[in-house]
């Protein structure tokens, strides 16, 4: 069998058997297979698309390229969340706590901010001393301890995804809905939660701009799920807009212990409330999703998700003094400008995906994977879609110490802020609930 | 400008500006662009397509990664011949000498054989102390000494082709109509000649399978030829059925010494001649067609040709005693076996694409371009199509030395051989000419 003839087929339009998805993974996975080969085949995946089979055999292959986590040891329900991706989505660091405190075991690998779009492990990292990189052995060891680990991907588990990850996002093969379902199922699957809750995203700041797609990879993603025992669960919610009023790694991270500190009850809170409730009813720690999602909002209120987040905190190496002192912990930027209204209006949309460029634009996020990120830098949004503002009115504000490219950012945040005359009509935030 | 942003516009099917391939072109020539995301954008380039105007930026820009040689300075007509590449295809090494022993600057770079099909240079390399790779001023030396050489790519003129081809050949980007066009007229403008004859081959042994991609190509070519004031004639020639009665290297050098003496008429010598014809009448050296055939004709008729042929070896570092002794002076074959007619009937046709991986199979060819090749392994077709054989009866032989694949070899020749009881309808070698 020959990598050359695997290319040659799915180019043509052919649908590849196991043998040969199998091969192409096997072989790039241990180098036999060079970039630009794959690179190739992969341009001719996203152009050709796969079928259900082959996404399968390709999600198949890719879990096998490392370790499958045995959870059983725990004795635990256990339940896993992920998102496609947006902008201002620290729903992960809510939820993982929230599980975590009423007995579900949350094994969660998360990744790092790229492009427009943040990462899970970026805004822990803006926590000194916070240890996001473990091998497996030691995140067995951080699941037996807390019940829950919120680490970077492993060498050991599902690593061909790290390298074809990489390449897709070098050469523009990302949003790909065969290659999507098998990056984010075979990592899901082999880190080993029984039930998984998907958030995938619709609209301008996410990968899937339009719902059809959005539904089409959360169908795709249940059903590989179902081949391998899995009980899993998505949810096709909004990205037009930023979650929550921050975007930037250590502003989100204060953010988010502002609502596991109940102090704050916005979007974000919203969503990973619904999201927490889905892990705690397919766990069977209630009986209905009202109950779950009582039980998600009663972890918050009684300061219970609170203190497992610290614990996790502090397990992973980092300083847990953040919890109470954010501000005195978290790093801060130097410099800051206003974004102010252009005209008078209602806000009618905010485009997701320029503040999340305007936020990268400040030092918050990295073009290429090597770029250095500054944690303190950010956007934090002050006025949302609904609200009535007034020419030159303060609607956002760009935290960053760098201003190399801060006038661009501003250019790019006035974009993002679309205001008229009418009141808007509200934007549904869970737009459909997929099983 | 970035590079990922080229390769995301080509994939969602845009039309990319001059600036955009520039970028690209120039970037991947100097390795700024890793072989990764090129490969990518080859691949979209091949699904995608390019228009007129891409295709035209594409030639230019792999023009300018090298020099354009300057032939004025001979003060002589120059025409050069390409053809797409198939099986048997020696017309390259009986046309130079023709033209050039009339007073025709030939400058001619030539490949090496991949796959099926074979490759000038290697054919030419068959003759010991037969030097190829020369460098742009030894080029121009050849050119004023003789008139005339046969050369490898040199790392002067359009050098961002070799780097483009081997990556498309190993990611299986090779049949594009862009591609192969931009690739063909960049080598063959950056080389100087002011008329070319290109040989378009169409059939189960070229790249192009069908006769309208293959004129497809071929008016491109022509079209781009024009814009960079060239002279620019097609001819679409047949590629089902191998041309002469040899694929191998040192066995297709001795049949053109053959030809090149006078003494065999076959569908290569018809094929060398019309395209020498073409080439002759455009460089003004005769005012009719009909009068450069007979000039051609003639040439070779003479011994003008071999004369100059065997001044072009000499000149190259070759033994020039291979045209009066092929036998002693080429390698041999220790081993052939004979490959036998599988029922009585007139042979209908001879599959080009299997007589060239079979020669493969033998050793003639190679399937990477690391592999080694046997100069004097290969096939002997003793009999084509439209001969009448009886069941048993030799109709072709391999030469090898290593017999690995030797079993397989046989049973890919007796599949080229298709036997009929109906005498087939005569295949036209010629099928369009286009100016």
């Amino acid at each position: 069998m020959r990598v050359y003839d695997i290319i040659y087929k799915k180019r043509n339009g052919g649908s590849l058997s196991k043998k040969e998805i199998e091969h192409m993974v096997f072989n790039y996975n241990n180098g036999a297979v060079p970039d630009y080969q794959a690179s190739a085949f992969l341009m001719a995946v996203f152009l050709k698309g796969m079928d259900d089979e082959e996404i399968f055999n390709l999600t198949e292959a890719m879990i096998n390229s490392g370790d499958v986590l045995d959870l059983s040891r725990f004795d635990l329900p256990s339940a896993d969340k992920h998102s496609t991706g947006g902008v201002g989505d620290a729903t992960s660091i809510i939820v993982a706590p929230v599980a975590a405190s009423l007995g579900i075991c949350v094994p969660m690998m998360v990744g790092r901010g790229l492009g427009h779009t943040g990462g899970t492990l970026d805004k822990l990292e803006s926590i000194p001393g916070f240890r996001g990189n473990s091998d497996k052995s030691e995140f067995l060891g951080y699941l037996e301890y807390a019940g829950a680990a919120i680490i970077g991907q492993t060498a050991e588990i599902a690593p061909v995804d790290k390298k074809m990850y990489a390449l897709r996002d070098a050469a523009a093969c990302v949003e790909s809905i065969p290659l999507i379902c098998a990056s984010i199922m075979s990592k899901k699957i082999a880190a080993g939660a029984k039930n998984l809750v998907l958030d995938v995203k619709t609209g301008s700041g996410a990968f899937m701009k339009n719902i059809g797609d959005s539904i089409e990879l959360a169908k795709k993603m249940i059903a590989i799920g179902k081949k391998f025992n899995r009980n899993v669960s998505a949810l096709i919610t909004d990205m037009n807009e930023p979650l929550g009023s921050c975007a930037g790694n250590a502003l989100e991270l204060k953010q988010a212990i502002e609502i596991l500190k109940g102090n704050l009850k916005n979007d974000l809170y919203e969503l990973s409330a619904v999201l927490c409730a889905y892990m705690i009813l397919k766990s069977g720690k209630a009986a209905t999703l009202k109950e779950a999602r009582a039980a998600a909002d009663r972890q918050i209120d009684c300061g219970k998700a609170l203190e497992k987040f610290r614990q996790i905190i502090k397990m992973q190496g980092g300083d847990p003094k953040v919890i109470d002192f954010p501000d005195k912990i978290l790093p801060q930027a130097q410099k800051s400008v206003l974004v102010k209204a252009l005209k008078t209006g209602y806000i009618s949309s905010i485009d997701a995906r320029s503040v999340g460029i305007a936020s990268m634009m400040t030092g918050a996020g990295r073009e290429k994977k090597e770029d250095p990120i500054d944690y303190s830098a950010g956007a934090v949004l002050y006025k949302k879609t609904g609200d009535y503002v007034k020419e030159g009115e303060t609607v956002a504000e760009l935290f960053y110490n760098c201003a190399a490219k801060i006038e661009e950012a501003l250019t790019v945040m006035n974009g993002a802020y679309a205001i008229s005359e009418q009141e808007p009509a509200k934007n549904e935030l869970i737009k459909e609930i997929l099983n």
